[in-house]
This record gives C-alpha cells, structure tokens and sequence, in this order.
C-alpha cells in the first residue's frame, strides 16, 4: 500500500478561527492539486491558534471552533485533513485531532498527556483523552497523537499496539535554543523503540513570548530522520509511504545555535508587529551593544523603511556613543531623530528641588534621565503608531538593571531573554553576514551611561562571571551552594542571586518579549513578588 | 469523649520558612498555654505561605520546608499540631497536612482535589492524593482534608466512611466580594450531606494580587455554623467538641459587602508594603474620586504619617480639583506637595516639535501629560523607599482608560480590581464611618483632565452602562449577543468590549492589584495579547 502524506508547517493566528479556517483551506488544496497528496496534516489546535489561553474558556469561541470544524469538512473534498481543534463533548473540553475526508470525520483523537508546566497550562483548560487512535485510510493503519504524546513513553507503543503502522503527530512546540536537535533526539528514539514511523507536523510563528520554529519532520521506523521541513517559515512537506515504510526526501538543515537564535528572534518580532497590526517599530538607539542588536534584528525581521531610531544624548552620553549610533543607523538605511533630553532633566530636576532639598544624588536622578528618554520615544510610537521595541537584554532583566517607565518602557522586548555574552555573539553573528555594528560598539565596556564615567562592572560582576551564575540560578533552579561549588566566588554569587530575587517586581511590568531559552522570564517563570524566601 | 480544637487563622510570609515556624510555634505554645487546647490546626502549606508558585520548583525550598516539619515537631509538645506543607516523596509532590504530637507524626494527608483554574495552579507543582486519612486522638477520630477536598463532592463522605466523626479542613482560600457565604453555603451543604462535623481553618493576610480574608468557622453536622473567627485579621478560636459534637461558640458576624471590600483593600495595601519592606505609600492627589479612596484606603492600611500624597496640577486641571485634593490630604492628616508639570510638558514639547511637525494634537499630548506626572511620582518613590500606589479602577484597567508607564505607574494598584461604581460606593462607605472625602469628588462627573473640558463620558459609554457591560463580558464570559439580549445598547457593548479586547497590552504592564470581584486581570484572566478574537 502506498500513501503521500503531506506536513503542513503553518503559521496560524490565535483567535481569529474564520482566518485560520482560510489558511487551511488553501494549505488543502494546495496539497491535493499541486503536491498531489492523499493525506495532509496540520499542527495542534490548528483552528484556533496556540496558545489561545484563556479564550479557551469563552463558550462562545469553542463553539465557533467545533463548528468550524464542520465548515472545513465540507469546504475540501479529494483529500484527507488531519486537523487540531478544541473539542467540546460531555461538558469537557478535549484537545483534540480530527480527520476529515469527503465531508466525513474519519476519526478522532483526545490528547493524553496534558503539559501544565514551563509555559504550558492545558489541565487548566482540557481534560485528558485515555485511549489510543488508529483509522485505516487507502489501506493503511494511521495512528494519531498530540505534541506532548510522543515525549512520554507508552502513548507511542499502545498507539503501536492498536494497530498502527504510521504515526501522525500533531504539534505546538515552542523553540528554545537546542530544541530542534532535543526534539528529534528524544522523539526519535521512542519512535525506535516502537518500531513506527512517524510524521511530525509543528506550527510555526511568533506568538506573545513564544516563537514556533516548524522543524517539521517524518522518521522512519529505526528513528532515523529522512524528511525535514524549513526552521522558521511556513513549508510544506511531502512523504511518501510504501508499506508504512517512508521514502527518504529533501532534509533542511538545522540551523547552528547562534544563527538558530538570531532567527527566532527576527521572526517573534515580525509577528508581534505584523499580527498586532504596528506600521513599524521604534527603538532608541543609545550607542550600546544591545540597541545595535535590536535595531539589525528589527530591520532583518520588519525591513528598514519600517524601523526608526532615536538617539537622546544627555550629558553623560560620549561623543562615541553618539557617533556609533549614527553609523549603525546609516548602515541599516533607518531614519533616525536626535532628541537631547537636557531640557527636560532640568524641568524635572528643577520641579523636584523643593522636594528633594537636603538629600543626596542617587540612582533616582539616573531613573529621571532613564524617565524621560521613555517619555520621547513613547510619544512617537503614540503618534506614529509604531510598536518601542525595548533593547533591555536577560542580564539586565534578572538583575534589575533597567530602569521600570525608562528604557523598559515599551510594547515588547526582544532581547529580554537573550543574556548579555550571547547578545555579544548575535552581534558578531549579524556581522559576520554583513558589517552593520561599528567594531568599537562590541569591544568597549557597556556602560548605562546614566553618570559620570559609569560602567555596568561598577555595579555588576563582571558578565563573564554574571552570566553563568543567573543561568544556573534561573534557568536550572540551582543553590547558592552548588554554584560556590562549581567555582564561582561566594560574593559574585550573592550580589548575582540577591538581585534576581529583589527584582520581580521590575520584571512583571516588563513588556513580553521571545522566550529562547530553558526558562524566560513571563509564563515561563512564576514567582511571587511579595517574598521571604531569598536564594543567598 | 471530648476534645478542644484550636484554630490559628494566621497571617503567613510566604517564601521564609524560619519566620513560618516561629510563628507556628507561638501560636502552639499560645493554643497550648492560654487557650489550654489539645489540638491546634492550622491553614493549608502554612510552612512556606501560600501561593509560593514557582518556589516550589526549587529543591532547597522544598528540603527546607520538609525539614522545618521535623523541626516543628520537635519544638512543642503537649498539643497535637495539624500543619500544612509540600511534603516531597518518591519524587513526586504531594500539598500535604500532617499531625504532629510529641515529636512524632500521627497522620498525615495528601490532597486529592487539586484546583487549576482561576488563580489557582496546583497541578504544575502538586501530584494528587489518592485516599482519605482518619486518625484517632484522645479517643475521637478525626479526617483531615484541604480547601479544594470539600468543595466537591466525594472527598468528605469518602472520610466519613473511613471513620471519621469530626472532619479537619486546612485552607489558603482567597477573597472575592461574597466568597465567606459561598464558601459557608457550599461547605455547610457537604457537611450536612455527610453528617459531620467540620473545622475550618482559613489563612488571611495579602498576597501580591490575593487576600486571604480568615472567617475560619465551625459547623455542626447539621450544616449550622457554631463558630466563625473574624474577617481580615489574625484570630485564635477555640471550639469542645463532645462526642463529636462541636459545643456552640462566639461567632463574629461577617461584613456586609461593602464594609468587607473595604477590609479586603486595606488589609493588601497594608501587607504589600509591610511584607515588601517599604517605608510606607505615595500617590498623585488629582482631586477626583479614585485616588481620593486610595487615599483613604493607604491611610486607614497605613496611618496617616507613612502616607504622602502629590498633588500635580496643568492648565487643564480645575481649580475645584485642587481644592478638593487639598481638602482630601487635610481631612486624613495627610502630608502632601504641590508640584505643577507644566515646565516638563513644556520641555518635552519643544524636544518633539521637529519630529511632530505636521501632525495634529491626539491622545499623544495626554499621555505626555500623564507620563510627566509619572516620572515626578517615582521620583519621589524612588528617593524615599516610599510605594507608589496607582489610582486607576477596573473599568479603567478593562477598557484602556489610562496611560501606561503614566497614571499606571507604580508598584501596586490597590482598586485595580474595583469598578468605578463600586469606587463610589466604597467612597461613600468610608464616609460613612467619618468624612473624609468631599461631597463635591463625589458629585461632579468624572475627568481625566488631560485635555480642556474633557469628560470620561465623551470617550466611553456612562459608568451605570459600562460596568454591567463589563462584568458580563470579562467576570461572566457572555457573548456581545446575550449582553445585547439582557438590554444594553449594541453600541455601547460594542465600544466597551472591543476596548477590552484591545487593551491587554496595557493591563500586562499594570502593577499587581487586589483581586476583589470573582474575576480580576492578572493570573486571574489569561489572555493573550495578540488576538484575532474579537467579542464584538
């Protein structure tokens, strides 16, 4: 027996079902007339969107989305669609896969394994399906799972033991930095144990934190990859199956960490601006590191004619800075404003003086200059009706270096996940593919430049040293003891943990930005604000 | 046989542990020594407060709160301790309660109803008991459950049947406007049903955005309260039980409505800032009725000398609103300034002349205004370690009604959560009890005063329309159809609710606030920012 089944790699829209029900149409049809396949297969939830959160929880949203299901049964004849939507039966809400063939659904599959950490929430919304799925089509026994299914042992092999002798797999996966090579690793080893090939089908595009990068892929029955789609843009796919056996076809290739990285990133902005429906982005441009990088990813992801930079020098900003920021935005084409924010630091400061006579200068008159940087670049994104992309990087967001209303003002950050020594490699990355930061940007020492002669190392440990102790303390839950342990001095690790935990505050008013890492700040990371527990 | 029971409603710090025990062991000795009891209960994981979210993730808080259990039961004798705690085992997660007597552990509980909805997550931490747990001491038996357990059906005539004759409940059960008689009407239904005899012991205290308002009770196996603790405050009740029947005690009635939302507002601000370290609270004065309750509230939360208030006038605001403000901060004793932001607007306008050349005036030149008034607060939050309180209500937050990193700014929203008609009510509330806000804030028509005569009623539907409109769409999910069938305006439903849909962007950016109503925005609601849903 011999089957062609096409993987839609799609990038749906959370919420809007009548847009997504349209995508899907035209993927279908693209599949039947110019790939000529039997049978086409979509991502998880596909109708909707993932993660629609709590729009879940909207009757009239789920009943839109099961009868959209009808509508789509009807609207594609000529080929099979296996299809992710939230199924209402008995009072529960199930995450579920459909396939529908000549106005027929074939069969149906309730996920079994409901994710509800990291990010994930879905015992909030769905109950668990507890049974497997095998439907015959052209002489072929198909078993169907969701996503989480296949990263759990037993769901493939009773899948197996139904009867299957292919597996779809249906899937919202959300990138992190190595996920792709995780992905096929762990999948591909319980398709092994099992025996079964397997055809996995993942969404793509940006949404909130999360960005989705495809990857799809189909293994053969030892676990070896022999299909893989494109990381980062919609694809679709095409594999042929004789005998429940795939035929090998074109692999793409997995993009190398840093570059994977700099991909995500341009894609979660590009779909944050686009789907939120932004003319554009802003950003200021201080001279740093980070306002570099945002600014190249924004111009990668959105095009220069729709990125703009502000440059707002005060007294403390170096010739240099100034001059770096204007050349990174020449050599980017971005139009850009110099707005010197001297005159309103006087107002504020003369305002104020009442109030503040007899106390000393603290890091309340830097926050003032932070203030009303956010204040200009707010007002343009205003009357323009351009999204202020943050530059603020995961370094800084963990330990609260930023300044809440100043450079944190802004409707989303890209880099607030990306720790400072990796902004250093996507820059050098973006410029390894063409000169856009001046080499003077990426060798002197960042400085906030909110004082006189200030460098982040005054109030910082060195972000060498910083780095790794916020990756071990944030992302993999470790004690103030180990990371002693594994080497680091006990002041740099004290000051480092202190600062995160006094912190969350700043960090839950932050705007969203693209979660890269094995843990972001966000849905990633939930801690109370109002704390005693402290981590040194 | 007969039996005393203590219950210590007590006020927990979530995160420290070593505070958590001393407390425990004061209120022991306290049940043990003055109230001469031979059982103490307390509320649900009160080792480590509640909720502790993601620290529950961290192995060293979790080996610490299961070591204080050994510590506490080594730390008081002559009275059984029935106590809450993440009780780590077979490397699962269990929400446990355990007796404590003489050293040794008596019973011990795992959780069977585990809630994931609203604000509650227990299932990204917590793996779920599988069976009841009845011990005996001094002859009676006894059942232990935890808050979720009694609200379904099931767990408690399970208990019964395991033996036991008077049912123990543990809970961390946060406010909502009414949640003491749902919660009385509900339980006392299952305890009526089951023929038992039930202790109920709540936390109370804040918690970032929840209140824990206490009313721990007693109920006798007919359903019938025969002892209620107070609301919103630290209470020790004792209640004999002969053969397994509770003997009547004082009950302390429950607030009316109003009166309980106030206690609720207060009793958060007052443990925000305490729990948080500040040196007490600071806000903007504009002579309205908004930040007039804030006042009230911080000041009654507070006293009047940890509170400070900022009166920040433009030419467009009224003389009235002056007076007023000036009036609000004389009546409470409140110390304030005066600071005009005319020379920061002014100084941003001319900054922004090239760049706005050609444009016309919009809502650019409002949220500057707002944003400058932003920046004076903080400034002086900053330099003072004093909280800043926003002033902005729920129908505000719902439709986007301020202005980010402006009115928004600060570190805690007190009526975040409160609608405009319910601000009033509460308003007149206080007044009730001793005036303090003039008649006049509460008259006049509500204004933004952003830009000349303006009127909150020029942009939105009226507060009589709005709020219904809004409590049916995001506390109670109904559909713009069912809003419009229930008599309200197709166009005003549909200017509220497509303000709602469009603003989440600006509420992910709020400072935390008091959940008060069955719905709050935060972990309360969960949505999405992009979104192609739209309600209307």
């Amino acid at each position: 027996m011999s089957l062609t089944i096409a993987l839609a790699q799609t990038n749906f829209w959370v919420g809007d079902i009548a847009a997504n029900i349209k995508h899907l149409v035209a993927a279908a049809l693209c599949a039947r007339d110019e790939y000529h396949a039997d049978l086409v297969v979509f991502p998880e939830l596909c109708i909707i969107g993932y993660p629609a959160e709590d729009l879940l929880l909207r009757a009239d949203f789920i009943a839109a989305a099961n009868n959209a299901i009808y509508q789509l049964a009807d609207a594609v004849d000529g080929i099979a669609m296996v299809v992710g939507f939230p199924e209402k039966a008995d009072g529960q809400l199930y995450n579920s896969a459909v396939v529908l063939q000549q106005g027929v659904m074939l069969a149906k599959y309730r996920k079994q394994a409901l994710p509800n950490y990291g990010v994930f929430d879905e015992q909030r919304y769905f109950a668990a399906g507890d049974s497997p799925c095998v439907f015959e089509y052209n002489g072929t026994f198909i078993g169907l799972t969701i996503c989480e299914d296949v990263w759990r042992a037993g769901i493939i092999e009773a899948t197996r033991e139904a009867g299957a002798e292919i597996l779809l797999t249906l899937n919202a996966s959300p990138y992190q930095s190595g996920k792709s090579q995780l992905r096929e690793a762990v999948i591909c080893q319980q398709v092994k144990a099992a025996g079964l090939a397997l055809v996995y089908v993942n969404q793509v595009g940006g949404q909130d934190e999360l960005v989705f990068d495809g990857a799809s892929f189909v293994a053969d029955a030892q676990g070896k990859i022999i299909y893989r789609a494109v990381e980062f843009a919609e694809d679709m796919g095409l594999v042929h199956f004789v005998g429940g056996q795939p035929i090998a076809a074109a692999c793409s290739p997995l993009y190398a960490d840093v570059a994977s990285e700099y991909r995500a990133l341009t894609l979660g902005i590009k779909d944050y601006v686009v789907k939120n429906g932004f003319h554009g982005a802003l950003l200021g441009l201080s001279g740093g590191i980070d306002s570099a990088l945002v600014l190249a990813l924004a111009v990668d992801a959105l095009g220069a004619d729709k990125v703009e930079a502000v440059l707002m020098p005060s007294r403390y900003t170096q010739a240099m800075s100034n001059e770096d920021a204007v050349l990174e935005a020449q050599a980017l084409g971005v139009k850009y404003h110099i707005i010197p924010i001297e005159p309103a630091v006087a107002a504020f400061t003369e305002m104020l003086a009442d109030v503040f006579a007899g106390s000393g200068k603290d890091t309340t008159e830097e926050n003032i200059q932070a203030r009303c940087r956010g204040i200009v670049l707010m007002a343009i994104s205003n009357k323009q009706g351009k999204l202020l992309l943050t530059t603020g990087n995961k370094s800084e967001m963990s330990v609260g270096y930023a300044t809440l209303y100043g450079d944190m003002a802004g409707g989303f950050a890209p880099i607030k996940d990306v720790p400072k020594l990796l902004v250093y490699q996507l820059a050098k990355y973006r410029n390894s593919l063409a000169p856009v930061i001046p080499e003077r940007v990426i060798i002197r020492a960042p400085s906030a430049e909110l004082a006189a002669d200030q460098k982040d190392e005054d109030s910082l440990p060195p972000y060498e040293v910083l780095d790794p102790i916020l990756e071990r303390y944030v992302e993999c839950d470790q004690t103030a003891e180990a990371i002693i342990a594994a080497g680091f001095r006990p002041e740099d690790v004290a000051r480092a943990i202190s600062l995160v935990d006094r912190n969350e505050y700043k960090r839950r008013q932050s705007p969203p930005g693209i979660k890269i890492t094995s843990r972001a700040f966000g849905r990633d990371r939930r801690y109370p604000i109002t704390s005693g527990y402290r981590g040194f």
